[in-house]
């Protein structure tokens, strides 16, 4: 038995997106409803007209990806998402029979447990592609996501099977426009003429402190003619043909992406709110809503309605459009993967965030070498063993290439000539590269970007992302302390590693020698939630020599006992990456004087902190109370190993501009004093 | 008895520069040669052509600034100040008979100990304006210099005394331009109108990769007309007529900053190097450069060579310039003085880095209030009551100013229409405004500069070099914490206390009540050689009652007992920000169930670290093991107060989206947890 529904008009689709919106934000006495209610039309358009999308079938790989930039008017996405009837997806990516977003998830908007975060979270529901909030991620992530398109595209596509040609559209707002990372993944993405991106931006003249004249006055429309775009202008968000035209404006461009300027109006509808920044983060309280609802033609005293009609009109649109296509594509894949089955293999595996068989069949051990080789170097050699045998690895470096050591030999440069090619060439454009890197990472590439340790900091806010998205980013760090000399303090870091390790989530890597640095990849890479950071050196270190202390595959439990003594030891030094060859010689110095000395690696804390405590208390026994700790960077986090009676050698100021060798001598971070440090406290715990 | 000297021409002055450039690299064996080659026509004509400036007087407060800011190129800027003979100024300030740079500084280029480090540092030489480097900061602080500029003027100049009417001059390359820090500055400084703001960028096609085709392929030009900037090219770097041009088209516009465009060939003259990217970060070799000299016309054989009249050439036209420049300012200060005797007291105290007398005289107590306000709230009045004290403190939030509260009342807002405002408006660019802060700290502002806490991530490379150039830069960081509820996640600080404190330098307060926030701005605004971050919540808490628990003074030494037990204790709870009320309802439950215990209030652990060994165990006797720390933030950094038998109540994943309330409870940051670590602990001891 079924009664036929009407269809309902866009207006009633519209303001059911700018109600639904209204009613949340209020319900949650917290949110912005004024965004929302603004770019309702351009959601509908985009969604109903321009996208190819499968609600029934939210990981449809090649699906057109939707990126919510202004996250703060994450009510515009559920809602959509809601409407639609976006299906939900278990952690396994399994698509169930529920909607992602309920009603009562929009009723519950910004309560505990509930997906519909106060900002949009990547993983809390299905068809949210990214977690967005922090201005100019989204469109930035963006770009990544348009970039891994064109790569998919040209390593996977083949004549008659068209597997990838998906679009990426991002709405953003004046303060996506604003942030600096943004100008640098824009700059990026009109290099790369990428033209399968598309940036909405929401142009409403309006920020928190007021009117953008405030602040904000440049010609967006020039400057992003300038860094290579596709400009168009829509006056105004509510006229569904110029959006329309806009939309088929950025589908006929194939030689740029596309920004289109939508004129709007922030809290529109709104008798005494709209175009004015109470609209903008704050409920527009029960009295307005009602005004703003009655100026709707809206039934002004029903909460949360969805008038019959509208999840059919999606239905009936993008619904019907992206199950076709869909289903298409899922036709065209068994017929892909018996003509090209090691292809088939390798996408299924890629998209189901797994590693192909074999990945790390290349690894070789390094020989030891007293002279041996700076980390950063063995990591070159380590990603290209790598590299063959993961195909997806695909990264680049920001404008550091020579220097990072990142390149994957033989193979190709990415660029607008060459979309298959896995080197990245990301510019001086620290932030921007790492934001990419989260969108290719959201679309199955096994991504990494490189620069010098101390950048970081300028990337530092997508970096976070990549640990909250559980998205397992690879970071290549070289240059990673005083060790890089006479470039500086402002180029050595000193608080990085705290600083990185800081990060919930990120795991951060600083292996001590070339056979170290192997195993670190290898635990990195079967990290498959969570990103991570090789810390590496400019200058060289000896690849030790294996028979004489215990094997590098130690690393996969971040810290382990290199070089012990019989018995307890009275002392233990513990050490990372550049710094632990200085606790090797150190312990010999001890041992002839008669200190019995541990000495422990400990090149991935985040690791050592899963093992179970029995082992951590096998690698660092309470009852050894003497440690020192030697690391040429700050104390910070050190204490937690080396207890109230423990010592520290490393830097406790900035650095300075000077040859490496000296800095050593300089800031005290040598054999002599970490052997003096442990005397020291040997005899404070005899008296 | 004197000879007399042939004034050199300008091509052997700007050889010089080069070839003084190429020999320091050489003799270093590190550094970046072809940049300095390639703009020495540059600085020539900008130095000897353009600049007020008075070699004998480095720190005249009206002397054009020049900033390098592709500090990579450091040769140049050393150079150059040799050649002018820059004096050397002592760390009061006074000027000394001897040059800031001698002749074997520059030979001991990237040394242990000599001024002429690798990139330039600001503190380490007369004639360094700020630290450059990090790409991007340089040019985004010559805006900072540009407002100060303007603000310096609309406020101290009187009719017949125009005070303060200088120029900045940033030179930038690629790297500077692709960095968002720089398009999120230059974007500000358009909008501003900012015209005594000269850019020059270095447009040579070459980044350290290779050709700038493989990753930067945007018109520069039309994206800075889009910016609001007044666009100039030079097709040659060494048509000095040109440039002269360009320089004329910088002064003539009054609306505008100016960006001039220079084509330059990198590594210039070298018959081999040249426009390739091996001139750009290492030394020739000293083939390579005898070639180069040959095609200079230059003496082969010679190093270090300075060949009479030129620094002759220096002293005729800048130094003359800026002698007669500098001498005539200071009659004028003089006669100002008598007339405006307010204002140049303002003036001498501001640029002496000195507090005005009186400065914290508006400081009123806050009442004790259980219901309390939240730390923002008292912030806003606390800096109310300083301001009218201390009127160069300026400053403003990235577009936060009705969250941040962080506006100063009765004051104008600065902008191209009233350049005297005391409130700024950075936009949505925390990174661009950080920056930004350091120019005007750079200039003798009290400057200060507000966002949530969680995006301290955008500014974190400008907060860096605060504390690297010792500028006491005031940041004003709310919403720290879970506390800010609903928004969730992407918002809400949890590693960033620990990121911030690894800093070297850096003295972060939390304070917990508005008495502490009151008693933290004191003690910040008295730090002149260090930057500040307040640390603030969203959320109320209760005004603490100074009759039942020790003043807020206390805060001075970064920890105190805020509230003790008779004798030794049994626990000591330690408390931060809006955590501090929970050890204190924490104490009174112990003390109840007869743990003798004491609150320690520790709002800024750098204070803290300052205070001698006695007051430290005073306040954290080592007799009392029983710890527990309780913030609600990430433990790192807090196991050196707490020890190995501490507990530590706080976060330690990322936050969630819901009411604040709910997530306290929910992530178990509450006073029965504390209560239920120290009893556990004081147990765990007697057992």
């Amino acid at each position: 038995m079924s009664t036929t529904t009407q269809t309902a008009t866009p207006k009633t689709v519209i303001d059911t997106i700018r109600t639904l919106s209204m009613d949340g934000v209020q319900a949650a006495n917290s949110g912005h409803p004024g965004t929302p209610m603004a770019l309702a039309p351009v959601a509908f358009q985009v969604w109903t007209k321009a996208m190819q999308y499968d609600p029934a079938n939210p990981l449809w790989p090649n699906r057109d990806r939707f990126v919510l930039s202004c996250g703060h008017a994450s009510m515009l996405l559920y809602s959509v998402l809601h409407l639609a009837g976006v299906r939900e997806v278990d952690s396994h990516g399994n698509v169930g029979s529920g909607p992602s977003i309920t009603l009562d998830n929009l009723k519950n908007f910004r309560q505990l447990h509930s997906p519909c975060a106060g900002h949009p979270e990547f993983g809390e529901a299905a068809g949210i592609e990214t977690t967005t909030g922090p201005l100019g991620q989204g469109i930035s992530n963006s770009v990544g996501m348009a970039l891994a398109g064109k790569w998919l595209g040209a390593n996977y596509n083949r004549p008659g099977f068209e597997l990838f040609d998906f679009n990426t559209y991002a709405l953003c707002g004046d303060g996506d426009v604003m942030e600096g990372v943004a100008c640098e993944a824009a700059s990026l993405a009109g290099h790369l003429q990428l033209s399968n991106l598309c940036w909405i931006y929401d142009d409403n003249k309006i920020t928190i402190e007021g009117h953008t004249d405030l602040a904000f006055s440049e010609d967006v429309g020039k400057r992003f003619e300038g860094l290579g775009w596709n400009v168009i202008k829509v006056g105004d968000a509510n006229d569904l043909d110029a959006l329309a035209g806009a939309l088929d404006g950025f589908k006929s461009c194939d030689d740029k992406p596309t920004l289109i300027i939508v004129r709007s109006v922030i809290g529109y509808g709104s008798p005494n709110k709209a175009n004015t920044h109470g609209a903008h983060g704050a409920p527009l309280g029960d009295d307005e809503i009602k005004l703003t609802k009655e100026a709707y033609g809206w039934p002004t005293d029903e909460k949360f309605l969805v008038p019959e009609g509208v999840t059919e009109y999606f239905g009936e649109t993008v619904g019907a459009r992206g199950a076709e296509a869909s289903s298409a594509w899922q036709q065209k894949f068994e017929a892909y993967s018996k003509e090209f089955a090691e292809e088939a293999k390798q996408l299924t595996a890629m998209l189901a965030g797994e590693l192909p068989d074999g990945w790390d069949a290349g690894l070789e051990e390094f020989p030891a070498d007293a002279k041996g080789l700076a980390t950063r170097a063995s990591s070159g050699k380590v990603l290209n063993m790598i590299a063959p045998n993961l195909p997806w690895l695909v990264g680049g470096s920001a404008d550091l290439a020579p220097s990072t050591l990142t390149l994957i030999d033989g193979e190709g440069h990415f660029g607008a000539d060459n979309y298959g090619g896995r080197n990245l060439h990301f510019g001086i454009r620290e932030h921007g590269m790492a934001a990419a890197l989260n969108g290719m990472a959201l679309c199955g590439l096994r991504p990494y970007g490189a620069t010098f340790f101390v950048f970081t900091d300028y990337l530092r806010p997508s970096m976070r992302l990549s640990s909250l998205m559980h998205q397992p980013v690879t970071y290549v760090l070289t240059h990673d302390s005083i060790g890089l000399g006479e470039d500086g303090p402002t180029h050595q870091p000193v608080e990085h590693l705290a600083a990185c390790r800081a990060i919930p989530g990120l795991y951060v890597f600083r292996p001590g020698d070339a056979n170290e640095v192997a195993q670190s990849y290898r635990a990195a890479l079967q990290l498959d939630r969570n990103p991570s950071a090789m810390v590496l050196s400019r200058q060289g270190v000896p690849t030790l020599d294996r028979t004489e202390c215990a094997p590098a595959a130690g690393v996969a439990k971040g810290a382990y006992v290199l070089s012990d003594c019989e018995g307890l030891p009275d002392a233990i030094l513990i050490g990372t990456g550049t710094e632990l060859q200085l606790c090797i010689k150190a312990q010999a110095e001890l041992t002839a004087a008669g200190v019995k000395t541990r000495v422990v690696s400990m090149p991935c804390m985040e690791l050592f902190e899963d093992q179970l405590p029995e082992y951590q208390e096998q690698v660092l026994p309470r009852a050894c109370r003497v440690r020192v700790a030697c690391e040429a960077g700050i104390r910070q986090g050190w204490d937690k190993y080396i207890g109230a009676d423990g010592h520290f050698v490393g830097m406790s100021s900035f650095g300075a501009s000077a040859p490496a060798g000296q800095l050593f001598e300089h800031f005290k971070i040598t054999a002599d004093q970490i052997v003096s440090c442990a005397q020291v406290a040997v005899r404070g715990l005899e008296n």
